[in-house]
């Protein structure tokens, strides 16, 4: 109780400082930006809500405590990238561009999220957020400010960013007798197929997640197909992947609920670029095997030998695919040229346009009204731009979960104990049928018993 | 079998009725509002019924019933809304807005079906639906021709409207028998998951709802915006009095599925007025207040002394803040003045416009195209006019509602007894693991055991 | 294993070929196109993973076979139908118009998977998708191309031809030891609580697909409006058929997860023409009614007597509504006349209008700028155009399912056993709450006490 007080102070911060705010809409802006922003709006809520429900004794927490953090974080990051991105003339202005900018910085929060899914409290929750976002915000503001990349489906920034977070904070809240696994640690039939609804739902909408912040027109439109044809062939792949490695040839739910979403996130830094649908294809491949293995040896690996104990897994989902489509990303910089593009390259790359002044950029706003000028970056310049945002946001990513996870430590944070982990019943009024004192006896001890009753 | 020959009436009535009407379909108006019409058709079908199927013997009912009510409910106010509002030339015009319209109504049926479910047959619904949408299409066009009001988000004409309705109903359909509980009137834990899932589609698309009948434009990107931030600051606070006021800190899922939505309705009246993010938060926290103590004390008096039990509470989630909702509307009104709104205010209260050959109006349409003159009220009239809508809202559906449920309790319509309540068994052919007669023993006399057993 | 190292081939099959695509995206398009197919995403992908989820121990298969069969089958028809439709300059050119027209396909293989859920191998799903996809792409094109038809809903190419192909289909793995039933072939309470959600979402985004590709403007209007009535009208008589035709008057979840929807395909063919708002509801009620009585006579006839088992009844849900739609559409050619439809008639009925070099298309381009140039068929001969598709699809697609079938029953298919058909444990690691051999006792044997235990 006493913590939750905290909680409702920040709630009262937050609102104090809303009263900075006005208004200032504009006709276009919402009819734009709406219908994205309710797609991602039914990610957020509706598909991770479900997708982190995949746990027998954990479903009420994972699908509620997604919801609390997503409110949280959408309203933190309002005022956090308010701060840095909208404010002027004292006030930050509110647009439904902001909304959607939030959403993405409380997807950052709830990747996070999901490595520490199930050890956590919602205070340690609530505090995640109330770190990561400023932090988020704080590099987001750099990058696009002083380093200027292309990544308009957020590899580097949402997703790069999110995975070497939440790694940093599950290194310092580091349960060494989880290792082996925890008895509650397991699915049920209903919660693994609430678990594939959202997968559904997120596969569904990604296109509107990648393509929301793109240049309008034919960016978008390569944004939503390029989106499309990478989860199409990690879902293949994914399949293929999960069948063959199995060894009696059977499905695994885990890698059907996680790795056919890996293209998604593995386009995400090429995906307005003129790339070809094959690449994006390919990369579909690459990212879904990367992140199939991932789970395979490289989670296992990392919570034995890194002391790093990645819950779902976000390193293979976000991380190795965040890294495939950054290397992509820049791959698809270096080749593009104005052959490929015509002058609308200019737009795309808009740090490659020529700088005001220029008698280029004049003969260019004849062929594209409208175009800004750049910063007259070559590829070879905005290339290695790309990789200083790459290893930066990765820094500041993981020296930021480092300092998040020392704080969400503190024994004032109400952190579960070993043996509550994995329980609803720790956090919740559950209803008359939900019983996981049974599984409290070790589950190897005898497996069918328990099973037979529950 | 027989009453439902009584229901196949009602649908070839309607079937007959339907000959008079003729499409009369405009490009623009379909581009314009479908979208909202999509978001609210998910909201009506998939927010509502998994919403309503939180009980653990009664999921079948309250989504299924859901399903009929709706369809039943939209056909029905097609008809009559196109009778008061969309007819001339001796036909309803038909388009995609008056579906939308139908929605509308179609919401205030389920909203009442809410203070009855588990007590009724479905006869016993449709009869509530046959005869409220009726009741409020008589009032929704005695209110908007007459009294004229600016309502964008239905907190008068929806919210109070169906809230006071349910509660007459349900106080003629009054079980003293049930005051203490009924043993089915139970969760489970997959129907509070299903339930949540249905407030997160409520919550995703309230946005919509509460914006697709406002102006365009500036008006329903504030719509949209102060939707969201209602929501938000609500969705925090349910959380936090729902630990703080639990015995053991511990969460109550029933807050998380209602209390969250209260943001959503607070903001109604005013969503479109330029009020000012900061007044859309500290709306959504007295919203979210008010309708958690109505949960914890309200609901329990009416039912123990004033004969009205209230089975979703909705007159905390609906009744209180609708009155909120209205009293902040009538606040924005009075506040409203050119200086905030410049001359666009005149659209926005468009009964505060000049009336024909007023000078004024001909100045106005200069700097606003397009403008409708009005009927010259100022603040205060409107704001009377407000009151006036208020209360004859209250006593209309107050009074229809008794009259509904004096109908809805005839012998002939196959009302459930006491004991048949919340239990699928009556209305459905059950599936084989499904078992609701183990719980007819009293459940405080062995609890542990039929626990267990189930 | 073996047999999915074949799915890899097809995989690596579709990479290849994609190499010759190029994107060719247009700014208007994307806009006006993404909508539809966001929609027509969510019913492939969520309402028939859902609805397909209504077996007790196969949820897992149906709502995950689903979800690779429809991955798999969208990126097949994307070449396929691109082959066919999109292929000029040597390339494939992509755009979300195709992926549109990709599900369409996509439902087409979905539906006919509804006739042998159950009881085929995923591998059987994919060589089924493999197949049937060029037979439908084939039979589109020579459609569209020589005979020339208005089938706005897809009543004719979509809704018959995956009827017939699934019968075809299914007639040759004919499974004689199963017609009377299997044990596991059983619904549970949650299990038809999923199922009925996801008929709900495909009630509610049906508009969109019914009017997906229609041409814009009134014939959009029109089609939404008319499939909303059209489901309306057939959901409310659903309900009062199940109650009326149950031995005690109780409702039937099968009825209502599958007749309800009935109404949406009945009106597919004249979904766009001028055939009045009572005649969509007539149209509603029709489809309804064959459905229901398909499912209670027709089956059980076709199973017994045809060796046709039907596992979902696709035949009483696409085949009878196909044909009553057909006719329908046919009627409504007859009576259509410029009178009712003024001009326009020759935009919605593309092939009547008068050919290049007719003084009257000049006349008609007056009034309707950009009118293209038709065949100048007569009403009668597109009727009779209508009924020669009809035939033709029906043939090709029934011989197609055949063929198809005949492939699907070569031995190297991995084809369930009879006694492993509608279990997930066949084909996934299934979590320890799931226990399938509990009923491989005969379910009359002792039905009591194997239901008390599971």
């Amino acid at each position: 109780m006493a913590l939750f007080a905290v909680f409702v102070t920040y709630d009262d911060n937050a609102n104090a400082r809303l009263q900075n705010n006005e208004t200032n809409p504009m006709e276009n802006s919402l009819y734009r930006d709406y219908p994205y922003f309710a797609d991602v709006q039914v990610m957020i809520f509706v598909g991770f809500g479900c997708l982190l429900a995949f746990f027998r004794f954990y479903g009420f927490s994972g699908m509620v405590f997604n919801f609390l953090t997503a409110a949280f974080s959408i309203q933190w990051a309002i005022l956090m990238q308010g701060f840095f991105q909208f404010y002027y003339d004292g006030k930050i202005h509110l647009a439904v561009i902001n909304l959607l900018n939030a959403e993405f910085a409380c997807a950052v929060v709830l990747i996070s999220f999901g490595a520490v899914i199930g050890k956590t409290s919602p205070i340690q929750l609530l505090v995640m957020a109330l770190l990561e976002i400023p932090i988020f915000a704080v590099v987001e503001w750099a990058v696009l400010k002083y380093i200027r990349i292309n990544d308009a489906g957020g590899s580097i920034l949402i997703h790069l960013f999110a995975c070497y977070f939440g790694l940093g904070v599950t290194f310092v809240l580091y349960r060494p007798s989880l290792n082996d696994g925890h008895v509650k640690e397991i699915t049920c039939y209903q919660s693994d197929i609430l678990s594939v609804l959202g997968t559904l739902f997120l596969w569904v909408f990604w296109p509107s997640f990648n393509s929301a912040l793109t240049f309008k027109g034919d960016d978008q439109h390569r944004a939503v197909l390029h989106t499309f044809i990478g989860l199409s062939s990690s879902t293949i792949t994914a399949f293929a992947l999960s069948a063959v490695f199995n060894k009696r040839g059977k499905l695994t739910m885990a890698d059907i609920q996680n790795v056919t979403l890996a293209g998604g996130v593995t386009v995400g830094a090429s995906v307005d670029m003129m790339i070809s649908p094959v690449a994006a294809y390919a990369l579909g491949i690459m990212g879904c095997t990367a992140c199939f293995f991932g789970y395979r040896y490289l989670t296992p690996f990392l919570a034995r030998r890194m002391r790093i104990q990645d819950q779902c897994g976000i390193h293979n989902l976000h991380g190795l695919t965040g890294l495939i489509s950054s290397t992509a990303g820049i791959c698809a910089i270096l080749l593009a040229n104005e052959e490929t593009y015509g002058p609308s390259m200019y737009q795309i790359f808009s740090h490659r346009a020529p700088p005001v002044g220029d008698p280029k950029l004049l003969e260019l706003q004849r062929l594209i009204p409208g175009l800004k000028p750049g910063l007259g970056r070559t590829a070879e310049e905005q290339a290695l731009y790309q990789v200083a945002a790459i290893f930066s946001t990765i820094a500041a990513a993981t020296v930021g979960g480092l300092l998040t996870g020392l704080v969400m430590k503190l024994p004032v944070m109400a952190s579960p104990t070993d043996e509550d982990c994995f329980d609803d019943m720790l956090f919740f009024d559950t209803p008359s049928d939900f019983d996981s004192s049974v599984l409290k006896i070790p589950l190897n001890y005898n497996e069918k018993e328990s099973n037979k009753v529950v």
